[in-house]
């Protein structure tokens, strides 16, 4: 124990590869506050149960744990996520277009609780796990978007409060990320990354290609068990 | 009937004076779709009732409404709105501290659901009733803020959307406002403003002072009922 302790930072922590990650990067320099949200995504029991898992890897004390419900997404619709009658796209990792998993204007509603938390709990950063290069396509990732929110946050918070959004792992690959996590001994095992539910990641998704390349790219085998574990063609 | 239907806007309507204007200015150039939040305010259950029957008063279809639960905010705190055990400051209209009223970054939260569902339902134009001018000392009021949560919308969505945040009362005064409300027949009476629960308005909050006096410069009388009517000395 130190007696000066180490500033307040709010990371939002899905549950997956990169929010893990992200939390082991602000845990070098801050006291860490983890925030999760219920979407009414597929998978959210899954992902809850990675949520609690690395909160107690992280050791995060129980005031510093918010769980917020905003199902209401879910209700709104309008992405193969949410809604159980639209198909979880299958990865298409060159095809530019956004993919059918994306959730309307999903960081900006996570991104505004976090801020609302961050004025009242006294944190001035907020670590988001998003990832513009090698990414998604999902528009609500990009580093504009962010740099637009942080004008928002300057514009609309009391006059005495600097909060910011910090995104390490925004220009990074998903080999950076996986080597990063390894560097820092971020429990990856206790991470769940894939858009699917069942026991096994479905390896064939988005999000899952998009992590076991990394994995692969890194010459690293993922801990988690996959359903199947396709091979990507490193790019030359 | 018009085989040219209007297009459609949301309309962030809580149920008070400025929300009701904004709806009959929208009306007169958009379909309406209503969205309500429940922020855990102290006053919800008043304030939904009056969003309802102004609702009903718009004719808006019930597919066009959304009524969604924010009470995290509630759970977050900071706010005598929400905060029991925090009391609601008297009216000082002079005073330019923010208000103990204030919920912290409120508005870019509601927005942010406003957005996703625009996303959805294909509404190009969001309006709200903030007030900057004459108003509450909120920052979440303020122009700047609006202007960032424009490119904010504009850089976090799918490229072929457009949406836009439009605050039509944002320059004018409480009298300006009452005049307009009462130029487009907007159901004055069906609204609820006060900060207090109770089958009357306080009459000594923030809220109802700015209203009253809005009322008064506009020379008419306000059809609500009041426990307390102070009488503002105008600005000379």
């Amino acid at each position: 124990m130190t007696n000066d302790p180490l500033p307040l930072a709010i990371v939002l922590v899905s549950g997956g590869l990169d929010s893990c990650v992200t939390a082991a990067i602000a845990a070098q320099t801050h006291t860490l506050a983890f925030l999760h949200v219920n979407y009414g995504q597929r998978t959210e029991h899954r992902e809850r149960k990675a949520f609690l898992e690395l909160a107690d890897a992280f050791q995060v004390s129980e005031t510093h744990r918010l769980d917020v419900d905003i199902t209401h997404l879910a209700r709104i619709g309008g992405s193969s996520l949410t809604q159980l009658d639209m198909d979880v796209s299958e990865a298409d990792l060159e095809n530019e277009d956004i993919p059918t998993s994306y959730v309307p204007f999903r960081n900006a509603n996570i991104l505004a609780i976090a801020v609302s938390w961050a004025e009242v709990i006294g944190a001035e950063d907020i670590f988001i796990g998003a990832v513009a290069e090698d990414g998604s396509g999902y528009p609500d990732c990009r580093p504009e978007f962010f740099e637009a929110f942080n004008q928002v946050i300057h514009t609309g918070t009391k006059p005495d409060t600097h909060i910011r959004i910090r995104g390490p792992l925004l220009h990074m690959t998903k080999k950076e990320i996986v080597l990063k996590g390894i560097e820092l001994n971020a429990p990856l095992d206790k991470t769940w990354s894939c858009y699917q539910s069942g026991d096994k990641a479905c390896g064939v998704c988005d999000s899952c290609a998009l992590r076991l390349r990394g994995f692969q790219q890194a010459g690293v085998r993922d801990p988690l068990p996959y359903t199947v574990r396709p091979f990507y063609v490193p790019e030359s």
